[in-house]
């Protein structure tokens, strides 16, 4: 059985190729929904109804034994009701992690899609891990474009203005609660300052994945290890291709799969 | 029978606002398709599938006379095969009328999406009309999201590099090849200088569309007048409620419809 990794486009890959970075020896199967991305500015119905026919095409075509939602917009969204719908499925998302590092500061930062921040869920999460957390929230509509766009160095007039607020509020830590962002490191820790935690999904999720299976043999002995990577797409275009070399790397080429809705 | 206008999102209110202000007398019923929007970076199978399930449902469901594809992605990649397979159905699109307005100008410039640029479709139409013109192209990516949040200052680095080659080439007209862009208007005067006539498809498509009726009675008679409104969307945010408010004015709310697929 294969790890399965879902994401509404490419920016998923990012934290793909971290996951698979610390534990190349798993077979991996990657599906990038490129002909509905992106989620972000949906409602959660159609984010749900999205996200399920993705996970469960991993599930019932791929045959994954796992699967990962590296999409925050659908871990906000539909990752919940996913996880009770479908019963027996080991479904992880890339916002409860983010949330249990985020839970362990005072004063924390939460950059997301407009999607994830009206939903309202990182602020949730946090606080059930310690109600005493302040979270402050900033949507960032235009980095995903942006990151897809290469255009880092112009980038920067639109973090600047959009870590303003959270700033202002001392944060000490800043999730980055979009799989793209990861794009902005740099960008983001040059403007934020030494003194702000940047927690990025692509360096925790891995460990937490790496850490869940390590918890659960049932499943993880269930893996195969030929070290093969699949990436799946809806729609295929040159843009897809070159994001996928650009931040997946290596010679894996996308190929287009029809999801049935 | 209503006018029926279709776009992949909220961006061709731009020109529905525009053609709504030339002939009010009409009744019309907008399809904003936001659900699946943007097109601009799909493949031609995709956004022809997506263009022909909401250009049917105008005609079949909401009963239109005749219906206007505002969408350039969709009037590159679909409209020429729906008007084949539709046949007895009045399809225009906007581009052909930026096309004729282009190819009174000697050296022409275009501006669109990724996918409209890589069509081809705008040179391919202009020198359909006079093989003489040179059209020169430039994708600008970022364009309509940065529309979108409302982002017209900080958009000046980016239309400035968009339109730098084009301007290089010494271009005398420039094809606004996108329903966003006219968002950007003053600013893309700005850069390109008096020179250079901005075709613009809010300015033009009214006209066209105007003139067409004219010419076609048995069409023209069909349709109602009693001065309504409709603007359809496949998903409803905040977003799109408060992009209708911003690009189409007035009071008319989007209402929220199910494209069977």
């Amino acid at each position: 059985m294969q790890i399965g990794i879902f994401d509404s486009g490419v920016g998923g890959l990012i934290v793909a190729r971290a996951i698979h970075k610390l534990m190349p020896e798993y077979d991996y199967v990657y599906l990038g929904d490129t002909k509905r991305v992106p989620y972000g500015n949906h409602s959660a119905k159609v984010v749900y109804e999205f996200t399920r026919q993705g996970v469960e095409y991993l599930f019932n075509k791929e045959h994954c034994g796992i699967v990962v939602v590296a999409c925050n917009t659908a871990s906000a969204l539909a990752l919940r009701k996913l996880q009770k719908n479908l019963k027996n499925r080991k479904i992880l998302g890339v916002l409860i992690p983010a949330a249990e590092e985020a839970a362990k500061f005072r004063r924390v930062g939460v950059l997301g899609t407009i999607g994830t921040v009206a939903s309202g869920v990182f602020p949730a999460e946090i606080k059930k891990l310690d109600k005493r957390v302040q979270v402050f929230q900033n949507p960032a509509p235009v980095l995903v474009p942006l990151a897809e766009a290469g255009e880092r160095a112009r980038a920067m007039p639109f973090i600047k203005e959009y870590l303003e607020p959270l700033l202002k509020q001392k944060i000490n830590a800043l999730v980055l609660g979009c799989t793209h962002y990861p794009i902005f490191k740099r960008e983001i820790k040059k403007i934020a300052g030494k003194k702000v935690k940047i927690i990025s999904q692509d360096e925790i999720v891995p460990k937490k994945l790496k850490n869940y299976l390590a918890r659960h043999p049932e499943i993880t002995k269930k893996l195969s290890k030929n070290r093969k990577v699949k990436i799946l797409v809806t729609d295929l275009t040159k843009t897809t291709d070159e994001l996928t070399k650009k931040w997946f790397g290596g010679n894996t080429k996308p190929q287009l799969i029809n999801l049935k809705y």
